[in-house]
């Protein structure tokens, strides 16, 4: 193999679409593939072969064959070390599924397997925002809440290779708590995530006598929320106020765990800027404990939202010894 | 030096007193002083020349002046990296104090400086119930509450030198929550440590319309309320069941950050045994993400208390190259 023209391959494995791309040193994406359709694969088999067929024509017609260094694959309940799928809630395959295994003998490559949100943060210290920094926390907010953790430059798995979901702490105790997509009780991604933020909208929308824009919409999304704040709707802007808010009082507890140089936020709810980023802000600042004030930088993800499943996903393959 | 009798230094500095050991490789300890006064002396320098003059004196006294591979220090708000102690709040001395530059200089070894959970942590990993384990939590119930997070077989010390305060992550938000000795509202260790189980007493005897062996004591503390469970007293067991209930909500959150293999309870409060334990177990159990139910070990700390703080500092000498 050709050290200096190494190559690496992510995969990005979501409950719709599968993405796979080639990406060199340089965080370059230099052939990619968003053609595969998950959940139109009965046979998880079926699903593999197709992806190593993708993988290996990409690598034939860009003459990279020979200078894969392995597949990083970001995937919904995947153990870190054992390579499993484990019990995905968002795929059409139960139980346990080997996809490390299958993938590296049907490619003939090792291969590395962890959650969006730790491939995430592996992107953003290869590529992006963590350039440099050994202990950082990148949040994910999309459709759910993820996280990454990075501590002494390696992600935290556990014991178990699940480690990290920190989408899931308890942010409101008790029954008032809003039920979590995870069947339990006031967990942050209930509130901070973009279906977070729609429930939010709702919520406001029947307890605050304001006039609004969004009271004219049936179904509420966080891009309305967004939008309505961009027109200067006071509501909206009370809504990513909440979101903020909470969001920062979360973090402040993170701190006092791992005391990051930075939280970097990722994902589709990261577009809402300062509507987000001022109040979260303040509340970071606010509720963090004494020792640590002043010290975290909050930043955005440095990763294109259209190639950041791949980088990250591919940025595991560079592990590979 | 002759390595298969090698020894090190544990000085675990209180704002009462200091104690100082040495202590050998299945962490036994050969010679003690527990004489030295922290708050009597007024003059750091000064300090420093009593605690060299002593590991000195036991150093001949034992024949081991030629074995000994350094000196570990637990102390109050001392930072891993830099070995300082800066702006202790229960110490004589004020500022940034060099201790392990200035204590390296007087006894002419290298000297490794982190705070009592840190050190707690890494005696639980060397010496105690975290033998072999590479994740792991210890949470200290004394006076306060404090954590020594191991993570991948490292402490975790963030990027300033403090990581770690998990008696500050916030338990109840906003007003309602207890004042804490940091200033903030709601911490952990405002309902957790045996001062938080005091006040617990005594929000409960003024609520609760029980007759109970704790409305005869004046100031009660937590060793009033054990006694008091001991002897089957309804409101004490309703103490430690509130106290148990919120660690264990805490540390569900906590195993949502890091998946460790187990946490470890160390301190005075952990005396209080099932009393305790019980409901904190039932807690963690309910509270807990699906992903990790069942898999985290809650253990009581496996080192003697006389011995734990001298065995927890010394631990850190052991990391001296």
């Amino acid at each position: 193999m050709k050290r200096e023209k190494e190559i690496v391959i992510g995969v990005d494995i979501g409950g719709t679409g599968t993405k796979i791309g080639l990406v060199d040193k340089q965080g370059r994406i230099i052939a990619r593939d968003e053609s595969i359709s998950t959940k139109s694969y009965e046979s998880f088999n079926g699903y593999i072969d197709e992806v190593g067929r993708i993988i290996n024509s990409l690598a034939i017609s860009t003459g990279c064959k020979e200078n894969i260094k392995g597949i990083g694959v970001g995937a919904p309940d995947s153990n870190y070390y054992t390579g499993n799928i484990e019990h995905a809630f968002n795929l059409p395959w139960k139980g346990i599924l080997p996809l490390a295994g299958m993938l590296s003998k049907r490619c003939n490559t090792g291969v590395r397997v962890t959650n969006d949100a730790n491939a995430a943060a592996i992107g953003e210290m290869r590529y992006g925002a963590a350039k440099g920094m050994k202990n950082f926390i990148v949040i994910t907010l999309g459709t759910g809440v993820g996280s990454g953790i990075v501590i002494n430059g390696e992600v935290v798995y556990g014991c178990d290779g699940f480690a990290g979901e920190l989408g899931h702490v308890t942010m409101v105790r008790g029954e008032e708590g809003r039920l979590c997509g995870c069947g339990r009780r006031g967990c942050l991604e209930a509130y901070c995530s973009a279906t977070g933020v729609a429930r939010t909208a709702k919520e406001m929308i029947e307890k605050i006598n304001e006039p609004s824009l969004l009271r004219d919409i049936k179904e509420i999304t966080s891009r309305d929320v967004y939008e309505a704040a961009c027109n200067g709707d006071k509501l909206a802007l009370k809504i990513f106020d909440f979101t903020g808010r909470m969001l920062g009082e979360a973090i402040a507890d993170f701190i006092a765990f791992s005391s990051p140089e930075a939280i970097i936020l990722f994902g589709g709810l990261t577009r809402a800027g300062e509507y987000l980023l001022k109040p979260l802000k303040q509340a970071v600042e606010k509720n963090v404990l004494h020792t640590f004030k002043g010290k975290t930088k909050i930043l955005l993800s440095q990763l294109k939202d259209s190639d950041a499943a791949i980088l990250g996903a591919s940025a595991l393959a560079w592990e590979i010894e």
